[in-house]
């Protein structure tokens, strides 16, 4: 049968546990059954309110009510490091049902599974005092609370997270906080509580990476301004979307910093890769989404063009082919990450958290991009999904770092083997050097059938 | 510590059982300890001969001797398919040798295992009468004969493998072939005994894939002959070669025909999926040598331009990481495709076998052409290995098909979920309808923010 | 002194008169320095009106009055072809200057020259009757009223136009039409009076280029319903609008039909020729604003990241390359059809429109993607025009039928040569044939250094 | 009528003269019925020669005779630079023949317009003294001999030339050479007889670009030894070659400098320009070339797949129409450099040059790609010219330095602009400001529909 459970590669199929296999299914039947029509309903409710940014549209709440049901809630959490508080699945079970999430706009929330709240819960979960899991980590994981994690700035290059300057300075026993950030991502719903805000701690110690804090911000807290909503490519992601906070003299007591002083990339680093394969995951979703969509137009018998449907076309043919091939290969890259996690743990995924970073959303957008040329004007409009969906796998090839960063990390990494490689090379030419003395041939004689001067050698 | 089975990506490496890692660790050390550096002797070798096509260089048959006293024989023979003759390993374990032996000219016919010897060891094996085995299968498993299969013509168009017209027509007791063939790689070479040709049986029968036959013709029989080799991108290949042969009243016995008249479809389908995991696994070897090289070359201190080292411009170092990046992606795909064929067999493998087959060679040539640049001239000339493998990688992306005519046939596949796919979003939209109606939302109202017409629903 | 009269590609420059040098640069002073301070202000008039489609932010005005007085009005009718009514410049002159109306969202329109007006003038300019001219074209040249022209509809592939379905009843001596149009761009202004309709007059006429005819339809006539307006990837584009429009029963006098019975093709044909022209120049120009957005962002003092400007990285400079590159390489070929309807007609420049059309978009699309990825999150919102730029040009890629149906046409006309080149390759064939029997050389010698079969001459 | 005066794009075709537009059809005329059937029988002689190096094919001055009763000789040499030597053509004009010409591997030699004497001509032409011209200048204009520049070194990184080490050392009234060279294209032919060496002069002087000094170096001259000869992709292009030679003691007199020590750069700078229109223009006609041949083949009746001519499969009607439309843009590109040169000089045409080094051989490379993948296998074999043209044009991407460094170069002088525009759009933000507080609108309103924060005024 065709089911979610049966299409996953057979590459990792036997890493899946039945239990994961079995809600891996109820995931797909429930975001494509329920959450995708509610998408169409939620966005009604919110259009039609008085205020986008204040409303609530009721139909979320009735989605999470038939998620706790099935059993749907706090998939993310993986049970290799969060036993206790686990739902029971792995980063890799877990990623794919990631994809599946990733086919509606309400199906993470709906789950409990939904960013930045999956970072932030995993960051308290990991390092919070008792004291802030019972205040804070509790009302996140049952899902009446959301949180928001305030990291990039406007005055700097945030791609560079060193350069954050949010001022953290520590009077009497309360730390006082002054500065501006953006892209706080959550900051607009009337939900949002509670705010991780990274800020520089120190100006002068040596190491870059030792000079900034995660200080808990309540979201009411006097001096806490939220001036305005970013938009996305024309997007406001009401009533989630995208905040530019102020600062003002924001004062909270010592005890809400999390880890300790000067630990903030310590934090920023673990929270970042399950999320990375979240994200990924879930575009991954989109893609497959906009593939469907795209199918189902181009073999729409009301819109056939020059005597032939669009799918009879071997251009169209060809993006088709295209799309299943890229998504397939970059689902492969991303459940690899996920299983290097589970076994050892972001930092030792470096490496193919970084190649899933870069690669997913560019072919997300691809295909998107296919999908919608292929509907014509009403690709780019509101009758389809996919503008919406672009937009948003857009901002992956920013968010977390822009592409052009991780390149140049995995870049400068690769490059670390430069020593071995060229010592292996030399060994080669060297070995082949007393093959030409062993058996008499000059040593000007060379390579691959040409003359190969003594140079090569 | 850095080996070739500490490399095998993580999501797999369960997979691999402790002797596959044990001899694969074996085979690294062969291919880059003995192989490469007898490959530049071996070329000097061929050079230096009277006639490149009459050349038989020694040192081949040393690198035959080490390797079968390392074990490294046969390894390509699936154990699950052929339990009895088989080395032992799964078509995964295999296509992770088959990586590092791509990285040598020499290796895998120094370890038995190269094309097109193993699709034709497949086909004689698996289809082939006890008597056809005797003769021709037993001399080519201990390697002391090669052999060649002739499908493709030079009068048609071989993309579409039913506009094969070399005629076989029966006459008494015996098979008498007309016609010509060309791309027949390996009939250069003085061991090269027997060809495995493909002809046309019927002209009439409704269904193009059952009018061809695979005849066995041994390569001294009389009417057979090699009109000329053909080069590639300037390579001529010798004394291997790809031969154009034309077949004047060739005759053989009616016994020469494997497995049955009009089955020829049947043959070659089972013999080129295995064959495209072994060829793309090598090409992925020729891809990371390539970078080893650039590394190499970027990083030598002779060649600072512009004040600095290559390696430290920000583009090469994107080629780095884009290089480490795609041959990951891409070494996936084939990994999942060989698993697939392990768990089914090459028709249940199709889809996943056809992606290997066309990402692959784009992402080799794509990281050798970053390769040759980074070398500048050197790069395009005898001094370095890259232009040979360009050359040996192109073709690739033709052999067995082009990738336009693989690209169709996914494409079409992927297309027939168009009847699903758009019954599950007329079904989501026919839900959202209900929640509009249930929600008292005007049916206006619409998607992601922005108004959706009727027609969306 | 650095001005847009400086920056006339040498190729063309010594056909731009005197007169329009000294206009062109009269534009790019008005564009810079007035319209794009102005663009803002608009937006926020527009923000801040109780309605987004019935607002009439007045800075508009003020910036048509400035217009006036510079003499920048009805630039974009051609002199050749319009020698009473044309402000005196060609094609090449005005196609200069729509780049640099293209860098301001208001310039268009603040000197008469925006779409889809100027194409429905030069429509009624050309093939209306006196009356029609009185009673519109009056009107447009002033600036007095809008237009709009409804082609593509929802229920059909529009890029196959024939496809088109408004159904046109003559009854008596009116027209009745019934039907949907969609992407009628302007048509939410209530400056917008006067609409030129396609539909289909004739179902069984052979030559389904005959069957569609063009008739001039007052905004305000009865049974005409503006049902919505489209977004284009979340933008509204408001008070112009992307309008979804029903006609029923919507009864026109016979004299209001354009040219006659049956001609809508020929309406069609000759206007899109030049408005291509001005929609890939001005498309130019908003690919020069992002290129300068991107120079101001990479340098600013303020983003530095990994202690360098982003302009020191290598990565960034190649974008800045590649862009300054694309761009002029792109200008030239729209510079060079725009002539070419000068001197012939757009029917005589078919190619080379298409060229521009088709290179034009994507272009434009890669150099904002590129500043819209160097300014991170910012580039994706409100802050810079950055979004709103993209999401214009990727109608582009749509607009005038989408890119895939030009490429066919081209590639069919350029595959009309098919007879003429294979006779030429058979001719040089022939006499290599002569001269190797003139030189006694072998027959199968070849090509190139290498062997070259019979089959080759 | 189709020819090529006829094909010259609109543009520029006032530019060219009534001398230049017949003498461009004769070309044409020349290289299609005389010199590509000539390339045939040239390299069935070459290559039944005893060496590949030391034949002379008679075919080829069966062609300069032809050439030079046609008029046909020395038209590289602009009207405008050189009044007394040259046949009379501008570097346009010259550049459209040379389009025609590299359609033909003999050609240019025929003609006398082949590098890389064109070059060597024009730097004696220039900067050489009376004698200079007098004992090498007539020969190479009469075609009598040729000559070879030695610039590239194996030993440093040559694509920044002020790496470069041949030592020049003043010994007495001679100059002494040691050093090593390569890529010495034409090195390997008899008729070589003067080469153009570049070396280092000084080591200490501060301007790394006043170091280096041409010298003539006879051939012959004692000391001077050709190691080998480099291949490209395979290719040897034996008997023209690209040497690899080393200088012991080479000892010249001192009257043999060109121009004066130190001043090599100057040399090489006035060398490039044009030179590079050349190079431009012939990779265009190899493109053309390839798109010839590519639709024949898909054409070609013989070859259907899938019961369809090639051409009727919609993606080779992409590839046609993409590769119809690059060409076409490439070409524009080259012809506007051309025109700058000829107006201003090299120096002046900086930025033009350098656009048409980088766009015109990646886009020639995709042409000749798309050609022999349309081809199948014999794409890549000798059977057609596909190959060699192919290997040809990738060397154009290395030769007179890398794309990527003239990129950087180019993006550099791009970037020169970030004063200007940074202030023009400062200058736009603080108009903006005025216009809010003159419309009364509040500060923090914004663009394009959407909210605007102070930050961006």
């Amino acid at each position: 049968m065709d089911c979610a459970s049966s299409r996953i590669p057979i590459i990792c199929r036997d890493r899946v546990s039945r239990k994961a296999l079995e809600y891996l299914d109820i995931v797909e039947k429930f975001v494509e059954e329920e959450c995708i029509p509610a998408d169409y309903a939620w966005s009604a409710q919110l259009d039609g309110a008085s205020s986008r940014w204040e409303a609530h549209p009721t139909i979320l709440n009735d989605l999470k009510d038939k998620a706790r049901k099935l059993g749907l809630w706090n998939m993310f959490l993986p049970k290799a490091h969060f036993p206790t508080i686990s739902a029971g699945f792995s980063n890799l079970e877990y990623g794919l049902m990631a994809e599946y999430l990733g086919k509606s706009v309400l199906a993470s929330e709906a789950t409990n599974c939904s960013a930045p709240d999956t970072g932030n819960m995993e960051v308290i979960a990991r390092y919070g005092s008792a004291a802030q899991q019972n205040e804070w980590l509790e009302p996140l994981l049952e899902g009446r609370i959301r949180s928001a994690f305030l990291m990039t700035e406007p005055d700097v290059a945030s791609s560079d997270a060193s350069n954050m300057q949010m001022k953290i300075e520590k009077i009497g026993d309360e730390y006082v906080l002054n500065g501006s950030k953006w892209w706080s991502s959550g900051a607009g719903e009337p939900s949002c509580k509670i705010f991780l805000v990274m800020g520089r701690h120190f100006q002068n110690s040596k190491d870059p990476y030792k000079q900034h804090s995660v200080i808990l911000v309540p979201a009411n807290t006097p001096g806490v301004k939220i001036e305005r909503m970013l938009s996305v490519m024309g997007f406001d992601d009401a009533p989630h979307g995208h905040g530019h906070i102020t600062f003002s003299n924001v004062r909270v007591p010592v005890s809400n910093i999390v880890l300790g002083e000067g630990r903030g990339f310590e934090i920023i680093q673990g929270r970042l890769g399950p999320g990375r394969i979240h994200h990924a995951m879930r575009s991954i979703g989109a893609a497959e989404k906009a593939l469907e969509w795209m199918l189902m137009r181009v073999n729409d018998p009301a819109k056939r063009t020059f005597g032939r449907q669009l799918s009879e076309h071997g251009v169209i043919i060809d993006w088709i082919a295209r799309s299943r091939m890229e998504i397939d290969a970059s689902r492969l890259v991303v459940l690899n990450a996920a299983i290097k996690i589970d076994e050892l743990n972001a930092k030792g995924a470096l490496r193919e958290i970084a190649e899933a970073k870069v690669l997913v959303p560019t072919m997300t957008l691809t295909v998107i991009d296919r999908a919608m040329q292929s509907f014509g004007g009403a690709g780019l409009s509101q009758d389809t999904p996919l503008a919406a969906m672009w937009a948003n796998a857009r901002t992956l090839r920013i968010v977390d770092g822009p592409d052009e960063v991780h390149l140049q990390q995995m870049g400068r990494n690769e490059n670390k083997r430069r020593e071995s490689v060229t010592a292996k090379i030399k060994m080669q030419k060297a070995k082949a050097q007393a093959l030409f003395m062993e058996h008499n041939l000059p040593a000007s004689r060379g390579f691959l059938g040409n003359g190969m001067l003594k140079s090569m050698l």
